[in-house]
This record gives structure tokens, C-alpha cells and sequence, in this order.
């Protein structure tokens, strides 16, 4: 059987989590990063016009949580009953909820609305989800679930340079609980030989 | 136990697939509607600022997506394996994005940004995604995954009111397996009788 292949732009963004999670898992994959040159030429052959796209012996899937939660049920990054699942999902669910809104900020073509969209963003509605967030781990032994290493918080902590990216911020530099397991979970050996042997982008 | 308590806006919207879920599943839950003029008072005391938000005896989870596919678990909408629950998800996701291209078209409160999204997303967007959804219940005996009843499927229909509310459109109009898909859900007793009993409301 050959290893999955991960296809995905060349930078960290919407794989990265999923990349985390096959180094957390010691899975095998092919790290394929598509020149966006050929992007729309490749879009009419995905699924749904979408990367990332995963290839498991030629069947193919899409959409980044999903497939995180599936190998994290692998590798004992799930939750350990259906509560704790809905607490990791709803996790995941809030972070996406922000990032949507910085990427709606980002990619707005049109640049006066995109102007009159910083303010509220930087100032109310990234503050408003991390200091929530923040609350989450600090309530909760460290990480965002239960107290132990769960894949909400590889989701987040690998999205972290994604969101800061596009804000030109450092969204955790006033929250030291993230920060912390931010740091914590870049310290697992195999995450840390991970980001060491990745290719270096700037998100 | 009390039954769990919905909370959301007096509309079909995000908490109608959860409801369609609590239908099916025969499970009691209370209908809490709030009148949106209220929202800026309660929006604080939820946990993330967003609805629906779930009151489980006292503990508050919040995230549709989730909160259905924990529901699912209880009452075998869900997958009959991990492969089928990936399946599942990502046709959750994938929806979700058409979904969210056309909330973000239909919420920007620039009427000049909002016009020129509208060809694209009209044109475009929603096609290339119905048609390739139209494929995949084609495809899988009239469901969306592996030819048997998923919450994906209720997901899907119990959301097409509100992307045809946004865009003034019959969506599935011109997919015949999609109709079907949902002339068969919504024909479910269960379902037939929650949509029978619940509020009047457009979207």
C-alpha cells in the first residue's frame, strides 16, 4: 500500500494540521506541494475545486478537519468517549469560525472594504475568540480538552502562523496559556523533527 | 435530566439541522427561540459570541456541525466505520463551504462589493459545487454516502432552505438526485412531523 499522498498548495496553511498529525502518528506520506501556477489546471480534477486533497491508494478525499479527525482516531488523538469528541469538534469548529473571519478580511478584493474590515477584526473579534480561548486551556490543565494532548490542539497551534500571517500579528503574544501549549506541543519529538525537516514558508 | 435546551434566532438557519437531528432520534428538546432583538444582551453570556448554542444539563456546547455528529452517534445516522464517518464529514464540509461563499456574498454590507460577488457566486460558485454534490448521490444509490441514510444527508437538505433564502434561488432545481434526496428526507415520518409542527419562518 503507498503512503497518502497529501497534496496541497506550497506553503503550511490548511495541510498543516493535517501534516502534524501524520508526523504526531508516525504516518507515512507524500508531501505533494503543487506549483499554484498550475493550480487551474489541477482545480477541475479535485473532488470539489478544493486543496487539500488526500490519496489513499487512489481513493480520493477532501476537506482538512475531517481528515485530521480520522487519522487522529488512529493515533489516540481523539477524544476518549463522544462527549470529549463534541468538546475537540467544537474546538476545532470556533478556531475555523475566526480564521474565517481574518480570511475574509485578507481576501476581500475590494480594498476599501478590505480597509474598513481591520479595525473591527483586530480590535474586537480576534481579542473576543482569544481571550475565550485562552480561558479554555487555562481551565483545562493546559490544553483545550480535558487536560491531555488532543488533536484541537494541534488544529490550532498548526494554524497559528496562517492567522498571524494575515494579520501581521502575533494572535497569542497577550495569552500565556496558549502560548504555552503553543510552545508544548511544537516540543513533541516527532512535531519539533517535523517543523526542523519541513520546507520553510512563511504560512 | 432535562431535555437539552437549543438556543438560536427565531429562524430555520444553522439550528435546523440539529432539529432535524433531535426529530429523527425522537429525542425532546426545548425549542429556545430568542428574539433577536435581545441578541446584543445574550451574545456575551455564550461561550464564543455565536448561536446555536446547547444547554446539556448545564454544560453549554456550542457548533453545529459537532453537535449534530455527536446526536448521530445516538441514533445511527452517523458512519458504520471510520472511512464512512470521514465520507460523512467532508460532504458536511464541503456544503459548508458553498454555504459560507454565499453567506459571505449575502451578509457584506457593501452593496457596491455585494453586486459584483453575485454573478460569480450565481454563475460559478453554486453550480460548480451542486453539480459535483448531484454527482456524488448519483453516485451513491440516492444518499450521500455509501447508498444509506447519514446525517449528511439531513444536514444538507434541512440547509437548503437558507442558501435558497440567500440567493433567491431553488439551488437544487436542476438536480434531479438532490430533489430526490430531499423529497426523501423530508418524507421520513419523523421529519415530516417536526417540519409539519415547527414555526413558520422563511429561512
Amino acid at each position: 500500500m503507498a503512503p497518502p499522498k497529501l497534496t496541497y498548495f506550497p506553503i503550511k496553511g490548511l495541510a498543516e494540521p493535517i501534516r502534524f498529525i501524520f508526523a504526531y502518528a508516525n504516518e507515512e506520506f507524500i508531501d505533494d506541494r503543487i506549483d499554484a501556477n498550475n493550480w487551474p489546471t489541477i482545480k477541475p480534477t479535485t473532488p470539489f475545486g478544493k486543496l487539500p486533497v488526500l490519496d489513499i491508494d487512489g481513493k480520493v478525499v477532501t476537506q482538512a478537519s475531517p481528515i485530521c479527525r480520522y487519522y487522529a482516531k488512529k493515533c489516540g488523538l481523539n477524544g476518549k468517549d463522544d462527549w470529549e469528541d463534541l468538546l475537540i469538534d467544537a474546538t476545532v469548529g470556533t478556531f475555523d469560525d475566526m480564521r474565517q473571519a481574518i480570511a475574509n478580511y485578507y481576501y476581500d478584493p475590494d480594498e476599501e472594504s478590505k480597509r474598513r474590515k481591520y479595525d473591527p477584526l483586530i480590535k474586537d473579534t480576534i481579542p473576543f475568540y482569544m481571550e475565550r480561548l485562552e480561558k479554555q486551556v487555562k481551565e483545562n490543565g493546559g490544553y483545550f480538552v480535558n487536560g491531555r494532548l488532543t488533536w484541537a490542539d494541534l488544529w490550532v497551534v498548526s494554524l497559528l502562523d496562517i492567522v498571524n500571517y494575515y494579520t501581521k500579528l502575533t494572535v497569542e503574544e497577550k495569552h500565556p496559556h496558549i502560548k504555552a501549549l503553543r510552545d508544548k506541543v511544537q516540543a513533541i519529538p516527532a512535531i519539533k523533527a517535523w517543523i526542523a525537516k519541513r520546507p520553510k514558508t512563511d504560512w
